[in-house]
């Protein structure tokens, strides 16, 4: 089940990139280096940041064949893909949920502070987005306008939280990848925001 | 006394790039990850191409608090901080002179070469500014206007003279991080500058 | 033999990131960082990723020997390095075959699977590339314009299938770097271009 829920998320963040990429105007090899980034990118910072190396995908190509997948589903469907809007954006949320949960979870195996932890959470979940807006000459959209990075905080200190009281591991997965879920839904379809800080 | 410079300094850092990520009119989240990486973003650099992993906030919390510290003031104040100019030009001077100081001594711990020494003490102050920049989708200030790196660099050979002369360690940095806090108010008050290098 | 071709390849990059960043009227301390980037970015992120820490260039002074010269070269003739500018492609071609092998070399040594390999190989020889355009504020070339990476690609996948046919490793690199070579001349005097994605 978690690992269905894996590759969705893979597959939607590769669709992302590839987007981003062809709103650009990038080649197909720019296209796909991108749709690459925007799935493991942040993966790829947390590795290497805790020493974990060779980063994860060098070690299991699941990763590289379902980014092929989303690149070809991308490519294909270009002209279509407004159709499946609602979807892509299930799934990409479904991936915010699973990899900030990955990210926690990595920073636990390590043994570092719960603090450390939730930004190895948000940062697996977001920085691939952030390495793909660098690459278009873009400042990072999660920076400028949604609520995005906050959610992934959000799951990571209920993360935290359910842990002290001792909930049981797999139902505390559930119910944080459920939060996050019903919290972006909630922040997109009502309009969430942060407003920009302003100095005078 | 070290150690409170130390604090200064990556206090200083975390309210630049707080300044940066407001003047481009970001979201509290992105204002804070851009103090982030300005701060502990050089020294991350250094740690991961060492091969020091974790890296080093990710195992010392108070680098986490300090910039947590340096954000809240530069939201409460920011529109005041022009009041404070010359007391943030000092501390971020203070931390270019003692993050290239921490820099060389990993690289020394390391066993590596002065020149590659003289680099990391480099990378170590000046690569939190030059991702700070490339996240704002500027290019790095340190490439374009100011004295700075060079400082870092002067300062770095400065270091292995004296070590050569077998200045004791304490005495050493003292002299290193004095040389470079007067270079670099001389470098600013006088307006010296490095002319870019035009090929017609 | 292997070794000239990869001194004149070092040299030939760090005469390219010179020459990107004075087009863009860096001063020369940046047009340093720059060329420095641009000859060992890409293999510093390979070693990164796959954990073998110090990168090279801090273990073989070679390296930062042959950028500062490659830097002075451009620092001295660039007024006249348009003259040269057949050479330099020249040695830009040879620096991307020879990076290339030396990133699937490496790849084989870390155990990984093949095509890891050519991923990193690719990225060694074209990531440097990437790394100055994103610092110097631009959407990298080898995403838009040129054919480049793909030639790594198929210079990659030519490598396996020669491994596969027990061809002996000396003839197998001069093969792969000869193909190489011709296919990049051949691509660039007919202007074989990928075409960008489009959407509408």
């Amino acid at each position: 089940m978690f690992h269905i829920i894996e590759i969705l998320g893979t597959i939607a963040f590769a669709i992302s990139g590839s987007l981003t990429a062809m709103s650009k105007k990038l080649d197909p090899f720019g296209v796909f280096i991108i749709a690459f980034v925007t799935a493991v990118g942040g993966g790829t910072l947390r590795d290497v940041m805790i020493g974990q190396t060779p980063v994860a995908w060098m070690k299991q190509l699941d990763y590289v064949y379902l980014i092929i997948l989303g690149f070809v589903l991308a490519l294909l469907f270009r002209k279509k893909l407004d159709r499946f809007r609602i979807s892509l954006f299930l799934f990409d949320t479904i991936g915010l949920s699973v990899f900030t949960l990955i990210g926690l979870q990595k920073g636990l195996e390590t043994g570092l502070h719960p603090i450390i932890c939730v930004a190895l959470g948000t940062m697996t979940a977001c920085f691939g987005g952030v390495i793909r807006d660098i690459l278009c000459n873009e400042i990072p959209v999660i920076f400028r306008r949604e609520i995005y990075a906050t959610i992934c905080m959000a799951g990571g200190i209920l993360f935290f939280l359910l842990k002290a009281l001792k909930v049981n591991d797999e139902l505390l997965s559930v119910i944080v990848a459920v939060f996050m879920i019903v919290f972006r839904i909630l922040a997109v379809t009502r309009k969430w925001r942060l407003q920009p800080v302003e100095r005078q």
